[in-house]
């Protein structure tokens, strides 16, 4: 198909289509003419991937970072996987201690292992200086609860995962990190409010009225 | 004490003090002369409770909506803890479908309230259709899983609810509600790391020397 065509197929405006070929984030087409090319389904593929990666929040250069893990299929997926996951945000600045010490006490609690390498231990440092910063603790009784049932969710993410190919995984591991995020972070607080709702039924009626 | 010796005390700059004077959030002093004023504990208490909510990520107008459910209690505290967590991030623009067809679908899937008037229901909306533009599918499994799960880390969250004062509730339900969420994140993602070095053993080592 022409560029134009790809434009309409994909619903990607064809000036950014332009700018992904300059930018080497979309690979060229098959040329037809000194200014013409034919493109195919994998170029639909290709930009139904980067506007997935630029809605789950990633600039230009992360974008380009997670389709060359997919393009390079030298390296363990374990490896690939982890390379690409760390292309999502948040980007933690400043850095805090290296040694991640509050990080450290919370995976040895729950067993797991402790890579200070692993960027979301950085994004757990983080997290639990905000606790301490706002006054809240973090004790065993909920980080127990904590533990055992994220790492429920994480399993039946990882059974969920698709193995037809790399491509498949990386997407999966990509977008599933960054956009099952809020689907979950909505479901707790919607749980909250359900439970709330039980424990105090005489009040729910105003509260319909006016929560907004 | 004087305002200077309630920065000392507080560690929130005495510009900053002054603001939020200017602005409100911080109740005045006892006057002691023209220009001078005594502040004591409950200056101390608030400075840290403001703190905390801009911490939260919270703008001053939505700081002022939480200080003025805390000095209310006029309403239930289901109605006050609802508005007051209706002051959080995300704030959703443009606001979706206000049917909101997949999150209905969703909650009673889970045979939870559907309440369009909670914020998080569109925030679970519009979690919803980043999804489906990412290509990705919310199956029967995963979101009994999903479902399950959270009400889990739910429960815990409610029964841990300080009972002592409204205000020490607020806070716990605004604060908790949005400074546990970057845990929860970060825990997700350690344990996806942990379960796939469990089922991918022989490529640990080389991950942990590139993985950043």
């Amino acid at each position: 198909m022409k560029v134009s065509e790809l434009a309409a197929q994909s619903g990607v405006a064809l000036a950014t289509i332009k700018y992904y070929l300059r930018e080497g984030l979309l690979m060229p087409g098959e040329p037809t003419s000194a200014t013409g090319a034919r493109y195919g389904e994998q170029h639909v593929r290709r930009l139904a991937l980067i506007r997935a990666l630029a809605g789950a929040g990633l600039a230009i250069p992360r974008i380009r970072a997670v389709l060359e893990l997919v393009d390079t299929d030298e390296r363990s997926e374990f490896e690939t996987f982890g390379r690409a996951i760390a292309q999502l945000p948040p980007y933690v600045e400043p850095e805090p201690d290296p040694e991640f010490p509050r990080a450290r006490k919370v995976l040895e609690f729950l067993g797991q292992v402790f890579e200070p390498r692993y960027v979301a231990v950085a994004h757990l440092e983080r997290a639990l200086i905000g606790l301490e910063d706002a006054g809240l603790s973090l004790s065993d009784e909920r980080l127990r609860a904590y533990g055992d049932h994220i790492r429920g969710i994480a399993e039946v993410e990882i059974e969920l995962m698709p193995t037809s190919s790399t491509e498949d995984g990386i997407r999966y591991a990509v977008l599933g990190t960054a956009m099952y995020e809020p689907v979950l972070t909505a479901l707790r607080r919607l749980a909250h409010q359900d439970l709330a709702a039980r424990h105090f039924p005489q009040h729910r009626e105003s509260t319909e009225q006016e929560n907004r």
